[in-house]
């Protein structure tokens, strides 16, 4: 882990926000932030400068390493193989080739160890697909470059609350139809490994929520607390972190029950999105747990809506840049003591 | 409407925490509250109040009507046909068919005009079960009692959101399969007239979640969007309200969200309850929309592990008390409107 190298960012679609929050992060907040880079094609960034008149120096870099000393003075851009043509809001032009391989270089840079972390820019997913991009999401797809044999976990992480949805993109009932034991056992390890990895936390506190209302009410609502989520929690337990539930999940969210937890796992997507969204829909970042490389990603998507107005807010890009530095140093601090162990 | 009637509150569950919060709720609030009785064992309330130390003068009542006057000087306590022996926190206890009975009376109350409405305290809904309670909860219990075709609905009302879901208490896989577009289109109604009549807001919002992840991503993640939700959406519309959606139930409960709509209904349980008691968790109030009479309960449960402490919050009593208050005035104007029209 290479925590002096920077972070590589990724353009994300072209026609979402992704161009203008990351040059708004480096214009107002470089001073405060760690040295990255951008992985995109200069001129279009020249262009969304000049067009949503955010005054940005931009300067093309030929390796990663250069990216440190020109941080001060220019945003330092890692060009593509070909130029990038989309305009903001305007989802109708062809450059996902483009958005994939940006995803690449930053994929092969951190394995490399040439980039520190790997923060990705929103995508359109839907126009990935029709360009033969093989994965539901960033997460999926990160998880089958690393070569992992099962998925990484995604963790959201805001100022109130973390939590990991143990199903992700999924109708709600093929969600519940693929709840399984090993399932919720892989994601409650990889839920703990990650916080005490990537986060410095010793002895993780996890609260498992159940799926039914009321987790179920022993049994009188409901048999997957019973059947699989409470035997999934017994076999993941460790004496090296705290696992309890399954917890109603409607009282697991206010601000006493939250102080008892480091990290809430639930059982699909909204019921873990909805309460992070409710508490911080601004400053949310999203957190790839189980990677061999550090990846985190602001959460929320490319708001073609305002693209190119220069509305939308950076707050959970450099939330998500901040972290992944954070987590690269964590994980410095982690492997040193497992090696010194 | 006779709004000068008193309000009918009922004992709920003896082994919970329903005792001490109504003798603190006039204790410390009856200055601000309006005059309500209980329909209690005037000798086990005062055996509580000894025991918790809650030092509150109890006088018992022949008629609801007794109750105004008395309110000031004293709790004013209907009695019941036979004494009720729970202890705090012990459930082992069969008082169940007085805590029918009590509830029985203050419906036949509500529906005779002796009181003005209903506010229940909470129940263990198991325990009655096992006596021969024949719903799921109170509010189908009403619903059934008050003669109505189809369910009323719950309506969650807080300081920063009101919530309706459309199915309540089924397992998961079972509330989906349980939705339709008749069952959708009637809490709509209701939902509007709830507002309307209940709430006094001429020209109700009404924001309706998906089912699915991001409601379903145009079918990519789901059909009940396309096939059921946004269909009922439609047939209920009027021009006396704004009901849209099918929204992504992630992105609708932050602040900025919340300004736009004057009640979100869900497709489930967690959907509407997760936000709810992730904002509102001391002061909800359970409203019960589209019965011949008012009916409010506060929106939590029995709490066994702190019945008898006094440690329990009477917040959201108070709340569901001066709430049936409010409600009982905006009907008797509703009526009178709808008359004078």
């Amino acid at each position: 882990m290479n925590t002096l190298a920077p972070i590589a960012l990724t353009m994300g679609d072209p026609a979402g926000i992704g161009g203008e929050i990351s040059l708004m992060s480096w214009i107002k907040y470089k001073a405060e932030l760690p040295p990255f880079y951008i992985l995109d094609d200069p001129s279009r960034l020249d262009r969304l400068a000049r067009m949503t008149d955010l005054k940005c120096r931009i300067e093309e870099i030929n390796s990663p390493g250069e990216a440190i000393s020109i941080f001060k003075r220019a945003l330092p851009v890692m060009p593509l193989s070909k130029p990038v043509v989309s305009l903001p809001g305007d989802d109708s032009n062809t450059d996902s080739k483009m958005v994939v391989e940006s995803i690449n270089n930053a994929i092969d840079a951190a394995i490399e160890g040439t980039a520190s972390a790997v923060v990705t820019n929103p995508i359109q997913k839907h126009l990935l697909y029709k360009a033969g991009f093989p994965s539901p999401g960033h997460t999926e797809y990160l998880g089958l470059r690393a070569g992992l044999k099962h998925p990484p976990i995604m963790l959201l992480a805001g100022p109130h609350l973390r939590v990991v949805p143990v199903t992700i993109h999924l109708p709600l009932k093929d969600a519940i139809a693929a709840l399984t034991h090993s399932g919720i056992v892989h994601t409650l390890k990889l839920t703990v490994d990650t916080l005490k990895r990537d986060f410095g936390i010793t002895n993780p506190r996890v609260a498992v929520s159940g799926l039914n209302p009321h987790a179920g009410e022993d049994g009188h609502m409901g048999r997957e607390e019973i059947d699989i989520i409470g035997p999934a929690i017994s076999a993941a337990a460790t004496p090296s972190c705290q696992i309890y539930g399954p917890m109603a999940a409607d009282t697991m969210f206010h601000q006493t029950a939250r102080e008892k937890y480091d990290v809430a796992v639930c059982m699909y997507h909204d019921q873990a999105l909805i309460p992070m969204k409710t508490l911080d829909f601004d400053n949310g970042v999203n957190v790839t747990g189980g990677l061999p490389f550090v990846r985190t990603s602001p959460d929320h998507g490319t708001a073609y809506d305002i693209a190119g107005t220069s509305k939308a807010n950076p707050l959970s890009l450099l939330s998500a840049i901040k972290m992944a530095a954070k987590i690269s140093q964590h994980r410095a601090t982690f492997v040193g003591r497992m090696a010194g162990d």
